[in-house]
């Protein structure tokens, strides 16, 4: 680890943090080849809304913590990205919500499905938590894609009403909405086809925006659904930040 | 190369064949660890532009053709990214204004170092150009730099008086101005510390920029430079641009 990310108190700690996690994840073989460049195009988008955490994404985040309580069957998916970036975070999400997490990538090999699978499991250990990890034995297909992509477990994402699915793809959030489910997003980009897709998207870097969730769940328990939340004004609401920090410029 | 990239009526061609460039890069060890990042932190601006060549972006061009012209020493400088993406074209550009080529790059490693001149002598072979390409025995410092990322050549950066650094660092540019040389950036982040402190900047994704620059040679021949010339309404012509593409969403 360089020497500025050892230091909490460097200004570009948390972004350089991000990227030194990511460097050790490639280093285990868990990352696709684009994690990379998804992850600047990612930190681009943060860049323009001042790496914070704004009024909208606070909004959106306290919605999904809300409806994957209210859910059913809520189940968290984990890429590679998100298991780099945030594998704690989402271990202890799952944990608060007593729901599977599952291990859903779209350039699916072996190698990496096992690469991710182990290192999650040594951090669940680690953290002491009773979490469901599934993906390593998919037994269900998500209609409409084609390939080891579309591989998934029944009783995780196939069956899921709820679904959390961090720093998705265009084609596969569309699937997922498509069946029928509440689709959260995370996703930097307010203009990406997940986040316009997606039910619910919140726009900010991915272990703050769980972390708002994780300190909302902590703070005030069950949060009620809002049933006049509306998608579109809060991505709008986003690009509005954004717009206002090219202004600011 | 994968089939999408291969297919130039794709209208993700340009973006997937830049991306295949840094793999291909990558794989002969011309990249530094955060290549990839910066990278896609450059295709989310290029995304907000819309991946075309603004009017601004025009304006600059010309007026970084019009000063390398008219310099006096005018060098050229490429680093693992700039040889990944645009070598040809760096090349070619250095041959139109007759002046050196030099190698510099941030983290320097003598193994990065000899796989980017061979790769870019490799290029100059192919192309038959009798462009000088210097970096292999540095015998001068930027001043104000520490360490490896300081050494350069006199006769190619030292003494030259307008120096193109595409893609370059904020502190390394800051470095060349404070030198008293006229610095031209090519930087798709119009907010960047590299794109302000530069002398022109040119708010563009690498090959578009420099084909604009050899287009221009080519129609055009010597261009004249403008006096009135002004940086920083150039800039924020760009961001305008920007600022427009996120409210047409």
């Amino acid at each position: 680890m360089d020497e500025i990310a050892a230091d909490p108190s460097h200004p570009r700690y948390a972004s350089l943090l991000m990227r030194h996690r990511l460097e050790a994840a490639a280093e285990r073989g868990m990352l696709a080849g684009s994690a990379m460049i998804a992850h600047g195009r990612g930190e681009a988008f943060d860049y323009l809304l001042g790496e914070r955490t704004t009024e909208s994404a606070k909004q959106a985040a306290r919605q999904a913590l809300a409806v994957l309580q209210d859910a059913e069957r809520p189940v968290l998916s984990v890429n590679g990205n998100v298991a780099a970036l945030a594998c704690d975070d989402m271990l202890r999400l799952a944990d608060v919500l007593a729901c599977p997490l599952e291990v859903n990538i779209f350039y699916r090999t072996p190698e990496r499905m096992k690469a991710l699978l182990s290192y999650i499991n040594e951090r669940k250990e680690v953290l002491g938590l009773e979490v469901a990890v599934l993906g390593d034995a998919p037994n269900a297909t998500i209609p409409g894609l084609k390939g080891p992509r579309a591989a998934c477990h029944r009783e995780g994402i196939l069956e899921s009403d709820v679904i959390l699915v961090p720093l998705e793809d265009g084609d596969r959030c569309q699937a997922l909405v498509a069946m029928g489910k509440t689709v959260v997003v995370i996703d930097l980009n307010p203009l990406s086809r997940s986040a316009q897709q997606a039910s619910i998207t919140i726009v900010d870097e991915l272990s703050r925006a769980l972390n708002t969730m994780l300190d909302l769940a902590e703070s005030e328990g069950v949060v009620p659904v809002d049933n006049a939340y509306d998608h579109a004004a809060v991505l709008d609401a986003g690009l509005a930040e954004m717009l206002s920090a090219l202004k600011r410029a």
